[in-house]
């Protein structure tokens, strides 16, 4: 029996019952109200980076295309592959981008708690200039694009754009109230 | 290994890897841009129901308690047990509140295709009338109330409301044009 401590969000007599390559499945045995017990379930996910990179007035975002997904609009990020978030999402944005920045702020963080567990990062980098080439994933393609700022807001409601949904709820909110534009705009190109 | 075919939304040699009581994990081996092959997963869960169901010029809410979950409120409906799942939001109406109804429509049928596959069926269950007692789960607890139309869309921006986002969205967009308002309120109330 694998003795993993559960993730927050999870009951302490949470157990571990499979590991994927991406998921984890977590099993429970709840107490009904009659005092009987079932088995509960939940999935849990290694969270979402996303960074939404700044260099003059402009911000970028990346034309991709990957496997089985066709081609969609993104920003640049993943999944971490440690517990230092704020150096991932950096590693990310040089990775897919080429591009660093001294400047980083963490912009949202949302953690999801329905049938799975996942939380979400969104990161401001402001400032970025190109450090080196990208260097990808054999299983991404990437073009990277710099765009001005009504049309970043636009992307919120972009079918072809591929955003976390707490972003678009977000970028949604600043789009319809001049006040929350000027403060994000601040936020961006200070 | 097993031979159940993969869901709509996966690819054909996507095999089933763990099925747990709620969850289906599936992997692939996926084609990389250089030739290379990587596993891919992606997990499944069963359709949810949610019924909005009308009787006189008022619309059926539950005040629900759940292990885990605490109070909150909901619509009715579940996890359906087979295909038919018109039937099966007709049973879970019935089991929740003890109300039946002759003239059901679907109002929204929509597939999210990320990480996890699911769908979401919003039925109208029209001119209900009470037919028995409630019939409760050991892991539930619900009590029914009437509301007004005005008080069912404000439920799109309560954070004690556990709808699916799909109608929530639904709900914001009909709360917020009185176009839609009036044809929102001719589906339930002909």
């Amino acid at each position: 029996m694998d003795t993993t401590p559960p993730h927050e969000g999870l009951p302490d007599n949470a157990k571990l019952v499979f590991k994927g390559v991406i998921f984890e499945v977590w099993q429970w045995e709840q107490e009904m109200y009659d005092g009987s017990t079932k088995t509960f379930e939940k999935t849990w996910r290694p969270p979402t980076i996303e960074v939404i990179a700044s260099i003059g007035d402009r911000i970028l975002i990346g034309h991709q295309e990957q496997p089985t997904h066709g081609t969609f609009i993104s920003l640049f990020g993943g999944r971490p592959e440690n517990d230092d978030i704020e150096a991932e999402a950096r590693r990310e944005l040089l990775e897919e981008t080429g591009y660093v920045s001294d400047d980083w702020q963490l912009l949202l963080k949302k953690a999801k708690r329905g049938h799975t567990i996942h939380q979400t990062y969104v990161f401001i980098a402001r400032d970025c200039r190109k450090e080196r080439e990208q260097s990808l994933d054999a299983g991404e393609k990437i073009s990277v694009e710099a765009v001005s700022f009504k049309a970043f807001l636009d992307l919120s409601e972009d079918p072809k754009a591929w955003i976390c949904n707490d972003l678009i709820e977000y970028l949604r909110e600043v789009r319809k109230d001049e006040n929350k534009k000027r403060e994000f705009r601040r936020l961006l190109f200070p």
